[in-house]
């Protein structure tokens, strides 16, 4: 925390200092005093390699953020004098507030890994997305087990087929055996037949629960996982305008406060909308799930139980109740092997 | 036909000039002026290296064989010089005898495969044993099959066990969806319970039916392929015989004929010795068989039938009535991890 807090006093020395107005001049000008500032290409702001320069930079990039884009009438002649059109300018000023938003993310996340500072907790939400997550894992599971199912039901079903056409030779050839080869030929044809029926079945199952898990509930993790990242952002810029109104006032420290003010409501307001996306979508997919998985597991059930009672025409009934077509030549594909 | 008369008629000549009584001297004593005979390893008589030196050998060995085998009075003095308890000498008469009856079983062989000459068929025996053979392959393959069905069945066994604790895990954590996640992970145990029964009922079909195939009948096999040489080197020496009667009658004409008989007699009684073990042996493989194949083959229906049709009853009285017991902890070992 104290490293933490060591380069804003540094920044804050300087500031007093009054090489504020030069600093904006410089930054936009060809002629400026602070070439580094120039040279600075995007590529040089990734986080790892910003931390060294890390206080520098944020005191620039929060000069520019609350010149040019949060409080523009502040030292406006400065801000007339900034070529706002030229692209080299605006990528720079971009890849500074890209550069000061990771530093103050990665500053706050550590902290929080560490166990100091604070952080927002919405308990409900949060175990909500416990949960989601957890059920994620295990419907993956689920469908991981129900392809492997769905690959050895259908070799199964091909050897059965096999069988049956073995059998059924041998029942011609063998007079004295013709009636137990040929009842295994029939039965090994019909298991065959309903295999491939269930085979379907499950395919079906395992195709509407990919979609429900790896395309439903995994968009709703991209939004809980920029709600986390806006909680984060959130919690920063909350921890830096509470440490400001805590330090001492200067001649800028209004200014600078204000600045923070902004910044912490434009944050918490990304962080409340991200946060009203998560719990919107939670529910509708909440209401989503149930009913997808509820017809799927109905679906899985009675195929399966069907097919175990030997049930060809529950079976049969099963498909077209759930709409599920059977195209000749393509009956017992199974899963893996269509995508 | 013509290639395989000209060594005999070489050999004619040969003993003509009268170099039989020095040819005797010399095969069984240290100063033999035919110092090749002596030289001549049991290793060095394989089939492929014989042809060349045939001519000379068959000389040799038919009158080693007419002499201390089959006539021993003939030529009495030379006999009564042979060292026969030198065990060099028995093992190079061993050796020549074996050398010639390969050379003649050969000659017989191309001659049929070439369509010359005349062959022994019994018509019946012939068609029993390519049904024998036929239906091996047949057997083969079902057992492969089996094999192969008894390896996915376990795996799905496997799968089903992890699908029920799924299941039940999710059934106990899903309110909304605990009827349908409880009533899956009822089915997939009871089918992994039934299907775990029935790879016991299948491994004792692979086992009985391997027995039957790779044990009885390949036995049987061994019997057919001794009485199938017996044949041919029987038909070599009946053509033998009957050559020598169609041929010129010379001084030693007779003797020969004699001997040709008596050799041909002797492969006569050993073809139709086997002949009539391969008779014996096939009838009693054919009770046997079909006695363990109508076992197996129900066993094998029944099993799947049961389990096809969810009768876990009957799939345990099966395995009872078949006095299969299930080991505890060795339930469902396919059947290839056994072996």
């Amino acid at each position: 925390m104290a490293a933490a807090r060591m380069p804003r006093e540094g920044r804050a020395q300087q500031r007093d200092n009054g090489s504020c107005p030069h600093f904006y001049l410089g930054k936009s000008s060809p002629s400026s005093p602070h070439p580094e500032a120039r040279q600075l290409s995007p590529s040089q702001c990734v986080p790892g390699a910003f931390e060294a320069a890390a206080p520098a930079l944020e005191c620039r990039a929060r000069e520019s953020i609350s010149d040019c884009w949060i409080t523009p009438n502040k030292c406006g002649t400065i801000t007339i004098e900034n070529e706002i059109t030229n692209p080299m300018t605006e990528k720079l000023e971009l890849a500074l507030k890209w550069s000061l938003n990771k530093y103050k993310y990665t500053r706050q996340l550590i902290s929080e890994k560490l166990g100091h500072g604070s952080r927002t907790v919405d308990l409900e939400l949060d175990y909500q997305i416990d949960i989601l997550k957890d059920n994620k894992k295990k419907y993956n599971n689920i469908l991981r087990l129900a392809q492997m199912f769905s690959s050895h039901l259908f070799h199964m079903v091909h050897i059965q087929k096999q069988l049956g056409n073995a059998f059924g030779d041998l029942s011609l050839k063998s007079l004295e055996l013709q009636k137990e080869f040929g009842r295994n030929a029939d039965t090994q044809k019909m298991v065959a037949k309903n295999g491939e029926i269930l085979c379907v079945a499950i395919n079906s199952f395992i195709e509407n629960v990919n979609t429900l898990v790896n395309k439903t509930i995994k968009d709703t993790l991209l939004t809980v996982k920029q709600y986390e990242t806006a909680r984060i952002e959130y919690d920063a810029y909350r921890t830096d305008l509470e440490e400001l109104n805590r330090g001492p006032l200067g001649p800028h420290s209004l200014p600078k406060i204000e600045e923070s003010k902004l910044l912490f409501q434009t944050y918490k307001e990304k962080y409340e909308q991200l946060r009203n996306d998560v719990i919107i979508k939670l529910k509708f997919l909440e209401e989503n799930k149930v009913k997808v998985l509820r017809s799927q597991l109905i679906l899985f059930h009675n195929a399966i139980y069907a097919y175990s009672t030997g049930n060809q025409t529950q079976l049969e009934e099963i498909l077209a109740q759930f709409h599920i077509k059977v195209k000749p030549g393509e009956k017992a594909t199974p899963w893996f092997d269509e995508y």
